[in-house]
């Protein structure tokens, strides 16, 4: 079998598989994700053991990368949990949204349904394989998964042992597809059926998602880079500023949502910014600063004009002080990456202004970055931040692995 | 200048347009849109000129192509009237859709907002043009005008007087992005400038579909075929679905959501379809049925495999007599486009089975398919109806031509 047959068997099992999936009820569902969580903690052996082989085939990765590789038994629990927290939420499957009648009597409504098959390419941690199936079986899609060659044995093992559990408990046969060769013109592929998958979501770095976006013949919602600011105006509370200014970038700075480039207002500057530049470097902190920032506080590295829309995804933040919120504004449209945005102020007006005129998937007003994530914001789960500017935007949960169809209830309507 | 310079020229005023557009004020956007109107009834006679130059350069098209692609007095109007009912819908840009408190009490809600540079590529008819051109304005976006080449003069003249309207009516330039190079490399060199366009809309013939879809590294929302069924159950009245059979048939042929396929429970075939195809012949309705079709009414022609699924656009039917309705799913899930699929049926559960598992853009119980349409639905407005299963299926209206972005009030919250 070459490569094209081989996926097209594959993805065609999973658009099969989408079809019955649609229409399994919550009850089948919830039960296959509670059997498949207790399949995992009772053959976390088998997934040890895989990921031993990975492991030992991996020496070359960086430490970071062999940890973000590395399966124990606390991390299989933590997906076991995981499952068992997308068992508990609602099934967004079947809602109607909204109803109406139209002057002829028909009622026109739209109904939450699964988009179909999704297909999901990702970078090594082995997680992602536990939790995107869960949420994609959960949304009623059948989900065809390629991870990264670094993971594959284990990768497989989860597979399995999901799809073991899954299958006696009633879902059917390649809901969740693993992509098993890892050969790089299989994901070349894979991107081209667009007969076949619905929706191509890829989780990685920057390289893969130009990859996708070059060759994919399939909708694609990306997951890409964060160029987020924060902008603390003249009237902001100087403490809360100071807490969400820090919190943002250094709470868990290698994240899309942390902050990468502050923006004070020059008459608040002088006094804000020598001690929270302090406490940065306490914390490890690198300056990168405009002339006015240098100025202010001796010892700060001048910014270089790269270092404005860099995502460092480190302890580096570029400082900018600017003129008033229109300069802020205008230079996060120029060098922001339309991710998460905030302003810190008191200032009703400004603050609405922000609101209403930044472009950015999400807009805070007196708040961290940060809080940019599905279970912050309440979605109850999260299959990652979406930059594309259509379907979902941002924070994307359960809900936004579904479309609508609309549902029409006639009593013999013609179109005249 | 070359091509690609001469495309990226464009849609950078298109963006940069966008930025303007995001934030103008319904106020503003609707007085522009009335201006256009009243400017094109007042400058119908340079529209009449343009049109006859086109006419001229496309003798060898077909008698059907060279009317779609003529204007007249009455035909301006329309588009005057067209953008003059636009400006009477509501602006969704702002709407506030949903707003919830988080346990740390902030509070979490999404806003609508453009999407920002809309490219649509269609063919022929100039009103095409105008529609256009008003729903992206009124959603907020910037559009990019990719027209037929035999139109090229019309809908050049069209957008010069719709532009120069809507600039003294403080529209940004570039609001509305005419593409006057009629070279096809152009069209491929718009679809990868995806930095600067956010979304493709196509309208034309399944050649236009592929050669979008292949070519694109742009979102792209898909105006595809329609390959549609009536299913009339056992327990259908029998008048009401003789008369939705009829309309869905014979109203408008050449539509996407006419019938193409109609499928006859097998016990209410041999009282149904005798009067129903006579009627239909009397139309001038071409019949090709399967064997029991054949057996039941005497001359007609028999079905070759290739008419089911295809889609005629014309007064030709494909006609199955089906067992169940389960076959009749079957039948819709192997050969239907996934577009409009409608059961005539007095049985509740049978009602409710076909709504919940037929998978389509919009699904009918007693109703003509001819009605999936954004006006008859109440939507407003049409841009036309997606194929494509993110974002927006079915009819598209002005909220389906924005997106949302996540807005969070904070008091100081952080990322624990």
């Amino acid at each position: 079998m070459n490569h094209t047959e081989y996926v097209i068997q594959k993805a065609t099992q999973a658009k099969h598989a989408a079809r019955v999936l649609a229409t399994v009820s919550t009850a089948v569902k919830n039960a296959a994700l509670l059997a498949m969580a207790d399949a995992l903690e009772a053959r976390a052996g088998e997934l040890l053991e895989a990921n031993q082989k990975d492991l030992a085939a991996a020496s070359e990765l960086s430490k970071a990368a062999l940890d973000r590789l590395t399966l124990n038994p606390k991390r299989i629990k933590e997906m076991a949990t995981g499952l068992r927290e997308v068992a508990a939420l609602p099934d967004p499957v079947g809602e109607i949204t909204k109803m109406w009648r139209r002057p002829n009597g028909m009622q026109v409504g739209r109904m939450r349904v699964p988009i179909g098959v999704i297909g999901i390419i990702y970078e090594s941690r082995p997680n992602v394989t536990a939790d995107a199936a869960s949420l994609c079986l959960k949304s009623g899609n059948a989900v065809v998964l390629r991870g990264g060659s670094e993971a594959i044995r284990s990768n497989a093992a989860i597979v399995k042992v999901l799809m073991e559990a899954g299958e006696k408990a009633g879902i059917p046969a390649g809901a969740i597809t693993f992509i098993d060769n890892p050969d790089r013109q299989v994901s070349t592929i894979l991107l081209k059926q667009d007969g076949l998958i619905d929706l191509i979501i890829p989780r990685g770095g920057e390289g893969l998602m130009q990859f996708v976006n070059r060759e994919s013949t399939i909708p694609v919602i990306k997951h890409d880079k964060g160029v987020c600011h924060t902008f603390v105006d003249v009237s902001a509370d100087p403490a809360m500023a100071e807490a969400i200014c820090f919190n943002a970038k250094v709470q868990r700075p290698g994240t899309c949502n942390a902050m990468e480039t502050l923006l004070v207002h020059q008459a608040i500057a002088p006094s804000f910014l020598p001690p929270l530049l302090a406490r940065y470097r306490e914390a490890g902190v690198e300056i990168r600063g405009c002339p006015r920032t240098v100025a202010l506080v001796p010892g700060v590295k001048p910014a270089a004009e790269s270092d404005w829309g860099t995502e460092f995804l480190d302890l580096i933040l570029a400082v900018r002080v600017v003129d008033d919120l229109d300069q802020a504004m205008d230079h996060i449209a120029r060098y922001g990456s339309r991710h998460s945005e905030a302003i810190v102020t008191q200032d009703h007006g400004r603050a609405m202004r922000f609101l209403n005129e930044v472009d950015a998937a999400a807009v805070f007003v007196n708040a961290s970055t940060r809080l940019h994530d599905g279970y912050q914001f309440g979605l109850g789960a999260e299959i990652g931040i979406s930059t594309t500017r259509i379907h979902a935007r941002g924070a994307m949960g359960l809900e936004e692995l579904t479309s609508t169809k609309f549902i029409v209830l006639g009593t013999g309507q013609l179109r005249e």
